[in-house]
């Protein structure tokens, strides 16, 4: 599903029951970095919900891949919120670059899967500004035992 | 060894016994994706070869160091067959970083010399426009089951 | 702690007691690569002094998470050495990303307090323009056993 002419992202979210996250402006912490040349670096995204993880663990093990697809969307999610609040408005959003880490017993093969979860959102959302090039990977472990961390690089639209 | 002046990119590919692969424009998948500024993000690239993965697998356990080197070169290869497409062709394409990803058993500490592989081909072809920054890490498992992953960034030439 | 005004950044570093490690050249080898827009790849960093890895192992394990912040702050000063130098000098550096790697235990959970002995020596030097996106992980291994590795995008000054 692509964004249609007729709806705006804030719109499509709102349709999805979703809203975005307030952003903190921690003095201590860069939520978001922008170089010389207009590329908006995004700190690696947790899937917090109201201050707090969801579920953690590893995934193929306390959490199944349907339960990580969900805290990739959350993830995924609270970037967006980031890129809004750096570009000036979801509607100014567009994506560049997405790496996703799945926290993941050994073996497991389907990060791909688990970040489709995220892609899916940002094209849903943003149409063909939220098209991306993306990397997925399997780790070892993640801050707060998170199951998934996800990083963006994104630039307001010209 | 270096690019030699008498010879062209696509030249130096065909005397290394090597062919780009083509690259697919699948509409639900970007294969790169470029900034305002002209940097060209790859996605991480698995080592393909006719569309299957030759093998699979934990470099340390049922993957050498010499066959993960293999991989990688392939890996490489269809990252280099993206940056041809996206740039224009063999001849346009200045590198500028590669994140190694080896899917390895733990206390794995040959990560560089498995990276080499694709490294060297970069400058094999491309000469000093194959140059680039590098970080090369082990990881607990890859989609698919892949013994490596490979990610680029580059430009077109100016 | 931030850089003061009457401080240059190579006198805050003196008063730490840190000196940055020379940069080589290596032909064969990138330290750093600048996009044409320029955006700054530094290569991933591992915390050698003077010539070799102070420790290695898994931290968690061989390695507690106290050692692992001495050696984040070993491997962000050498990423400091290259910046300052592919830049024209410390005072050039503006910081834009950090991309920490913990070599850590199953279920290891401090990946962002390791990473922040990084982070707080960038902002304690730079200042303002030592602030940076960043994403925290933990991998399963790293080239030499080395137990953190880290990777910057930088830019110089404007």
């Amino acid at each position: 599903m692509n964004a249609s002419q007729s709806e705006t992202p804030q719109q499509i979210l709102e349709r999805l029951g979703l809203a975005l996250p307030p952003v903190d402006d921690d003095p201590h912490y860069t939520n978001a970095r922008e170089s010389a040349g207009g590329q908006i670096f995004i700190s690696g995204q947790l899937p917090y919900r109201d201050g707090v993880l969801p579920m953690s663990g590893r995934v193929g093990a306390e959490v199944s891949v349907d339960e990580a697809r969900d805290l990739m969307l959350q993830a995924t999610l609270n970037g967006l919120a980031v890129a809004a609040h750096a570009t000036g408005g979801l509607d100014r959003v567009r994506m560049i670059q997405m790496l996703a880490f799945v926290n993941a017993v050994d073996g497991f093969e389907q990060q791909s899967r688990v970040a489709d979860a995220g892609s899916n959102l940002l094209t849903d959302v943003l149409g063909d500004d939220g098209r991306h090039a993306r990397t997925a990977i399997g780790v070892a472990s993640l801050p707060r035992n998170s199951a998934v961390e996800v990083q963006f690089i994104c630039e307001a639209r010209r």
